[in-house]
């Protein structure tokens, strides 16, 4: 059964984790460029990545071919050999996706992200050009269905579905924005009825905020789409990362980006009530992004198991709500082998010399550049950038 | 080179990370019994993970025989199949470690661990009895040499140290003690002391303890040695987790372990200060436990490039102190490619409703247990524990 | 001098700070009931504190008569021996602040505050009666003006300025409020408008929530007063607390209300931001409420010294910006001498098993309660009460 | 009864709370200096403070004679007018406090604190000179007793306490130090020995410390004691802040100190679990030293009310354990009556930005300073404080 069959059908569609930064802290991804040629250098890495996922739960393998457009891995040059062609990423990402997917009961999407061809204000064409080299691959491989993801700009977004949606297979589409809107200042409402016209069965948002708040991006999106009257399945996948305290720009901007942010690292049991709460608001579609490692997929998959009616194999190897503790020595340990107890705890850092908030670096956050904004000098994130340079705000 | 050829000569040794903890998060490791029954049922994820331990800069792979002594999977049978026999997981552990390890230049090493048996209060032959059987699959399959690690009670150490002489091979031996002592209230120095006199070429500690406070153990271990004339290699393998606030079990009791434990994974900068204090102290076994993940590793390896002359394979994917931000095309990112911004930042927890410090659960820090053991009414952690079990103290 | 001619003249009054919190912890007041019957009981402790507000700046001085109505000395009866009159202690209040008030530059506002009439749904008749009976006293002792201050619903307010506007004298109202609105569901700009229409020449905010959310509510209500085209002066008198993380109802449903507020204390820093944000704003009335100690006050005028000319009294025991440190034997305490030391100082709490926020108790933030009043059942909070009470919402 | 009359009839007797701290907020003191003139300059604000103490329970009220001593009157002479000479200052001290005293049931304290004569490294005639004069005021005042408070080194309280012997009136005689002793390094059991040999009836520690780490040091005293044979009553008057964090120097090193210090002001609940900790101890002269306000004294005598009989005067506006909160309008508020909650409650600072510990700034913690008083080539802070200035430590 495809995505859309599924979706419609009443079935809750789990996703995957983060690749990227799995990889990375596994030693094949290298941060800053976050380019995926560990497709052709380590496929076994990214085989066994994709399968500990398949196993958590993941009803969805997305090929690993974020940042893999031919654009973004020519400017990451210095770091891809010249032999690693884009195509020969982009095809080793889908035959391994397929590979995996075959052992179990899960579909292949074929995936891409946003462009430093549109950052650098190339036309509508030109960027257009950049999708449809994927997409050729995407074909020639047969991926089940197609996601545009990781789109700060809607216009971008618009135009990746636009290409996917010529390949006649369902297209799914999300943004890395927070509630305040895109970069152009679109509300999240607008973003979904925008997307949902070009052509996108499946809307949502993915990355840069954590669970929380990308639900309630997500949410908005659902009352854009209500008010126009228009239908479409929602989709999250969110950081698995604590960000409240992040400005419109979302986690990039956090001073603990990339390298430390392991004390925001969700737990499981975070993950299973961003689980129960996505549910609730009618997403179904729901998997993660960067930090989702394995057991947080599983902790979607558990969560639902009651809805779903089965747990994944990876539950072998885990009890409910902690159930594994109760044949503990330790009385004590025993203690926390119920729901209750990892519910409601509130788990330390073990960090007494750290604050549990940061201030967002950049202009996204200055008083200036905001000022600016809503004095429509400048409405876009290009002409901010500039003023910044510029003018040091 | 063997491993005392190493260290006598002067080399630094990279241990490496903690299996069940990374394996129970992929999936294929249980909380609880924390047994490595994965060896049978999914040796590819347990090569994936050597795989990247030695692409990060491990020079020694250990076995992943952790609690795979018979007792323990007797107890924990109702998790491992009928016919996942002690010596298959043993033989399958071997096989895998030394397959990965002729990839590099790393050695085998294999390992046992405190034993249900000695806790159960079997007498020192039937303890010894059930190292032995571990060893006959060690001598079959020819590692390199042998670690006895996670003892809480020098007794039982001592007694792993001198089965493992037996085979004539080169010991390490590990306890996963505080600055406190073991379980029976020996210090230290005593430990290492009686360790080395057993038969010991390392000697140090592992797991229970974060990097700081297990470094404190180790220089206790040292002043011991010294003040008895002995000489051994030091060795350390800590947790990857902050836990300044633990009593003298270690994590075990904090309210977090072993399912919230994420607010207090240590960054990668946090290992480069533990490599570089380790080296200072005269550590030239430096490895990791639970927690360590392949980038933890890889961070030792880079702290002490200066003094190896090389860096791991894993560093073609990761510029030293975030310098491959130096590219972002946001400026307050690019001021993040510095040494002394990742050196110096607090990193935010993102939980504000959380606090930074916890109560260790357990008579650990039970007033009336301790006045039992000062009043030396109690004086082994059995005794303590049948009190806590009778008296509910 | 009058207020307005102050005022009008561009001039910057500094108000006085809290009366019940700062007595509570000398032994004067009894928190619950919080009523000022120490006028009549200890007045030589109320004459000093207004002292020492007058020489920390205050150009304001307070009638101690907050919740000093007949309506609730009755309500308190069990606390206020029978002897204490409403009348006594409104005219003992009048004496104390205007004695102090000759002292030096200062005027003397009489107040009136929210009453148990309205909160039991006494009519406008019986509630303005209560007022009437305070402002009586008030002509009698020949106040300079008059302050309405505390209100949670502006309706009750407006009949209060109504009140008080019957004296002649000039009318300040404040609302103890956040910018979410009143308690029936008034918006800040709106309150501003009912209150300047109903006589008010200085409306503002006072109580409940920290500096930075009050002054959020005062922006509201300016620019409230805008678009409506009115004209008055701005006031504030926030908490010397930080509560970012309280809900509609201000400090009073976190936890720490009343006795574990110590570690929210804003430190004269934190005051010195907020004067000259409040001054930046337009706000010209300036002072503080619960928490405001008499050093809190000096800090508002040292901080706006520049602008109006001269130093306050008490500042002869303070250096601008701990410059009183430069002369101190450590050369580290030397180097805190300085504004960039104290303005970027992030204080420690000391408290590491605590957190820095606190989820409010109460129905303001109970999920059903919310949702009743989006749903328009209950728009009250006095049938928001009863709800609770019946349903245990 | 007299002091020792009290004691050693079994008595528990309250001390009272810190002048400098108090009056410094309430515009009377000068931070850095901290010296006394407000006794001439303002003697019915120093005269209100004293009567908050007793109301709240104080037994003992203390001259406001701190730093009072000639030299350090001369050295702070840019603050004091010339006509405020030590013996004025003096005087009037023992005028008000002696006034205050008469209206109830509590004793007069002369007090004496350390000299920058002695840091200076004046001869012990010359430092016994400085104190004998202030002794002369005391006599002719005819206070009821003595104190030697606020010392660092044993050596100087030493002479301090022979000087006031002299008079033949009891003498009790505090440190400011912790448990690692003074700052010669003498350990704080040699300290109490010292002090009772020289004459002191009384011992115990005063300010830099929180009332944990210092009934610690009380404990380290009372052994000391206990194993030299020596009999005294113990005494505590620690800082109402919480300073896990801080050093061997105390306070003064951490970095909030002295216009920070907010989120670290104890709660009045803390103080009852301090002032039952003292007790428990064998304290019985329990009190206050900066941070101490009124309520915090309070606090003391209503933890200790069982035991003593009765409440203090203040406690007419104080329920035990918040039960003036049982009339409440909200249920949630009404909820915190109970001795229960507050024991619990955990308080939030309010403050997400903030982390809950700091280092301590200076040599106190400085790696090369510690080295040297390993090493002994510098045995003293004097010696140390050069090196300091000499070598940048």
């Amino acid at each position: 059964q495809g995505i859309l069959e599924r979706l419609d059908g009443g079935e809750i569609v789990i996703g995957d984790g983060g690749f990227v930064f799995a990889l990375e802290k596994r030693g094949y991804v290298k941060a800053g460029p976050w380019t995926p040629e560990a497709t052709v250098e380590h496929p076994e890495a990214v085989r066994q990545l994709h399968r500990e996922f398949l196993r958590a739960g993941s009803n969805v393998l997305q090929t690993f071919t974020f940042y893999a457009s031919e654009d973004k891995l020519e400017n990451r040059g210095n770091y891809v050999a010249e032999k690693i062609t884009c195509q020969k990423v982009n095809e080793a990402a889908c035959d391994i996706a397929r590979e995996v997917a075959d052992e179990g009961d899960a579909l292949v999407a074929g995936g891409v992200s946003q462009t430093p061809s549109y950052l650098s204000c190339k036309d509508k064409t030109q960027v257009k050009a950049v999708f449809r080299k994927q997409l050729e691959v995407f074909m020639k491989k047969n991926v089940d269905f197609l996601i545009a993801e990781y789109f700060e700009h809607v216009e971008e977004a618009v135009w990746a579905v636009e290409v996917l949606k010529e390949s006649g297979k369902p297209v799914a589409a999300t943004m890395c924005i927070g509630p305040e809107g895109d970069m152009h200042g679109v509300s999240p409402g607008q973003c979904a009825v925008q997307l949902v016209k070009a052509g996108a069965s499946i809307v949502g948002v993915n990355c840069h905020f954590d669970p929380e708040t990308s639900l309630e991006t997500v949410k908005l999106m659902k009352e854009g789409l209500q008010a126009a009257k228009l239908k479409a399945h929602l989709m999250s996948q969110p950081l698995a990362f604590h960000t409240p305290d992040c400005g419109k720009q979302g986690f990039i901007d956090l001073p603990e980006f990339p390298f430390g942010l392991e004390p925001r690292i969700v737990t499981r049991w975070d993950i299973q009530k961003y689980a129960r709460k996505a549910y609730d608001l009618g997403v179904r579609f729901i998997g993660g992004c960067c930090g989702f490692e394995p057991y947080h997929i599983r902790a979607i998959a558990e969560e639902l198991a009651p809805e779903r009616g089965f747990l994944p194999e990876a539950s072998e190897k885990h009890g409910s709500w902690g159930d594994n503790l109760s044949m503990h020595t330790k009385p004590w340990v025993r203690a926390r082998a119920r729901k209750e107890y990892w519910e409601n705890l509130k788990p330390a850092s073990g960090r007494p010399y750290c604050p549990s908030m940061s201030k967002p670096d950049g202009w996204g956050v200055t008083k200036g550049a905001r000022e600016l904004m809503q004095q429509k000098e400048a409405t876009t994130e290009q002409q901010l950038r500039e003023l910044f340079q510029k003018q040091k705000i």
